[in-house]
């Protein structure tokens, strides 16, 4: 990854949050709350380690991806294409995984 | 929530296995990890938390939901039956969020 | 599946909206318009697909997931719970796909 | 859109697959078939549309980005990051919609 200071530290500062979202669970299913509530716990933890993808992505495309683009090599560009698919088969709302 | 020693003990060893993941995507940030590694990393660890959201609805419909569609009380059923379409709509793909 | 004429009508209405949505991408195909133009369009058409899910799944829950429910037929409630389970997996983001 | 003639074809055929799948729920409904067979119905054509948006995006990044990132223009390299952001959010899992 090509992250300068700031933005390693914001996103280790998603990635904090994700964790206490997480640990919330955790606590939640300890105390025997409702399951619903847990349930929307566990969602709002999937959307926080969401954030961190969207920021990996977003830096991805601004550096790994443009400079594999920017540069005279079709191979390298094509594996690059795919790579960004596969993430999107992954993450995506395809409905063909 | 409404599980058993057992169950309750599953579902803590399974949101470990998501705090493990969660950890893991730390440490590959700190690495510098190539960033598709990281988006796949992130991506098992919602993973694993989505697991643990199956297993708490699971039960939820065994327990809860069921109580409440035996009891002769259609406002509860009407009430548990919206909690669900409102779960459904957190966690699915209806593309209507 | 048990819905009652309005509740029929209902969902016609949402099916023909989404037929109407998959018929736009088609023309935009054509008009060879720019692509994310193309991408929201289909997203369109999955998310009016989506809905038309939601009403039936709610027309399901409200009936025969209710009446297994309150028969005394634990195999039949259980069965009904693994359906509803298939369901979350497909449409959900369990990530578990 | 910067689609030859066979890769537009290709997109045709799977838009009438996903026509077909479309038509296919409107089938069941008016036959009343079981809620469940209907909503597994509906996330096939759901998958269906996706595979189109998978053709679309794929094409996109191999056209569109591509050309905007190999010319020497980071306003405009930035609008298709911004672009393929929004395209990932809608149809992503990042859980942040």
């Amino acid at each position: 990854m090509h992250l300068d200071r700031d933005q390693k530290e914001a996103l280790r500062k998603r990635l904090r949050r994700a964790e206490g979202q997480v640990a919330a669970v955790g606590r939640m299913i300890e105390e025997d709350k409702y399951c619903v509530d847990v349930l929307m716990q566990v969602r709002a933890a999937m959307a926080a380690l969401g954030k961190v993808g969207q920021i990996v992505l977003e830096n991805h495309l601004d550096t790994c991806v443009s400079a594999a683009f920017q540069a005279d090599d079709d191979a390298e560009r094509q594996a690059k294409i795919r790579e960004l698919m596969d993430v999107f088969a992954q993450y995506g709302n395809f409905g063909t995984r």
